[in-house]
């Protein structure tokens, strides 16, 4: 019998607060819990750390994805936060508990390294085991930027201008094992910047971008004829009833990155889009959350949704 | 069903050979895969990062060690590696998988928080999750060194002596949730060194001193009857009918350091230990690994043994 210890909280998030409320200041931590990633005050650079935990039934199903495509999806995400902060990935940690009784651990590292390797990141150590459970996987990455150029998510204001690297939607038919981080974009991005506030999309774009809402204290606008509908998410829609758009909005690990800036940039971007799957998508206004769905019905409050670990 | 992918490898260290190999040089990694950290080159420093995961039915029982101790423990396996090379923790991340229907996640990150606050390690971030398995948990530690000052397993030379720094043997009765890294312990002994080769005991005694012999490519001289046996030892040799030695060679997670230095600093050791807790244990010899069991039959042949993780 598993003894049960009492809790008010009743989600990830709350919990998530509820550390960062327990974390006091520390001289050498710039950047605590609830970005993308930590920092860590260097002399002459902040060290970025991310870390992400996978798991067999939540994140993928080993029998259908296979060890190779979950090694790329357990060092994808990883990457996909530091290029949220627009940061350089340096090395890798790699955790895993396999399970007894099947040999995944060499097609495993060979999709870790596929992704590593792509973006010439060293995997410099680890811990393997093996358990009755099934396969859990623990990536950390630990990435640069030059001093206080690491982009949060708390830099938004009224008037800045939002924008998506990608299409959006319908990832659990086969993107969340398969996309690349957008490590690259990022820089570029963030050269032709500065950004004032990213995020990758984990949870759903919504629920993404009201992180940076939250954070930023500010609200926004979205025109909801301009988000980027991938051709899963019109694929899941014939399958739900429910719009694409509805998927775009609320599915999670899309992993593109929610770009905030000025709107010198802004209208900058949209002449000369950076990267050429950059699409703007909204504007930051001072409070709430509306969406404007080019149906003429005009600005509609929007719930912030997404997917989240309750318990 | 679950596809079976075909390997060569029967267990864990065979793995960790065959990882090595795939990894490649790169310019910044000073020290890769196969120590108890991993080390990155910094401009004035070395960066260490270690990673350790903890899995229900493996590392501890839910039910019986509770929340609060699984954190600690958690925490105390990284920092311990952290010690092995003489190196200052400077920040944690934790990624755990909770089981669903429990609420350990307050008491888990007390108990982490106990052991990080004792050793002003700040929690600067991590990834919460919980699903249908049972609770794993994975703390990566990042940690310093001056450039060139990382203790490694390699540096035994026939001639040198070998210490450890506490009793061992039955840790399985309670030490292995409730110890303490020694961090102090030691940065004290490579203040009053040069230390030659550190490792921590995770696998057991011999287990550990044979990946000291075999990195360094050379053997060993036990003396049996110095091998400080802790009350745990005697406890378990009680129970089992080996008697309190065995358990102190073989047992796992006694987390003491096995430290080897030169004759000079040996002796100095010896007449004036750094630290209390400081036992002299044996010799480094050109090949092999010997124990002299004081009951005068000389030097046995002794079997490497200890715990790895089968599959």
């Amino acid at each position: 019998m598993i003894p049960v210890y009492h809790t008010h909280m009743a989600n990830e998030f709350e919990y998530i607060r509820w550390l960062r409320d327990q974390t006091p200041a520390h001289a050498r931590v710039t950047i605590g819990p609830g970005d993308d990633c930590a920092a860590i005050a260097l002399p002459d650079r902040e060290m970025l750390i991310t870390t992400d935990m996978l798991m067999e039934g939540v994140d993928y199903v080993l029998a259908e994805a296979g060890p190779r495509r979950i090694g790329r999806k357990a060092m994808s995400v990883n990457l996909s936060d530091i290029a949220a902060m627009a940061g350089r990935p340096v090395a890798a940690v790699v955790s895993v508990a396999l399970p007894q009784g099947v040999s995944i651990a060499e097609e495993l590292y060979r999709g870790l390294r596929e992704v590593a390797d792509e973006f010439r990141v060293p995997i410099v150590g680890g811990d393997t085991n093996s358990w009755k459970g099934g396969l859990v996987i623990n990536v950390t990455v630990y990435g640069e930027v030059a001093p206080g150029q690491a982009v949060r998510r708390n830099g938004a204001c009224p008037g800045d201008w939002i924008f998506v690297t990608g299409p959006l939607g319908g990832s659990i038919l086969g993107h969340h094992l398969d996309f690349l981080p957008r490590i690259p974009e990022a820089q570029r991005l963030q050269a032709n910047g500065p950004i004032h506030a990213m995020i990758d999309i984990s949870d759903g774009f919504t629920a993404d971008l009201s992180h940076i809402l939250q954070e930023s204290r500010c609200g926004a606008m979205i025109f909801g004829a301009q988000i980027p509908l991938s051709a899963a998410a019109h694929t899941c829609a014939l399958q739900s009833g429910r719009s694409a758009l509805d998927h775009a909005l609320t599915d999670g690990e899309d992993f593109e990155l929610i770009v905030v800036v000025g709107p010198e940039v802004g209208s900058r971007w949209v002449q000369q889009p950076p990267i050429p799957s950059l699409v703007e998508v909204g504007r930051i206004v001072p409070t709430g959350l509306f969406i404007d769905r080019g149906e003429g019905a005009g600005p509609q409050p929007l719930a912030s949704g997404g997917w989240e670990h309750a318990w």
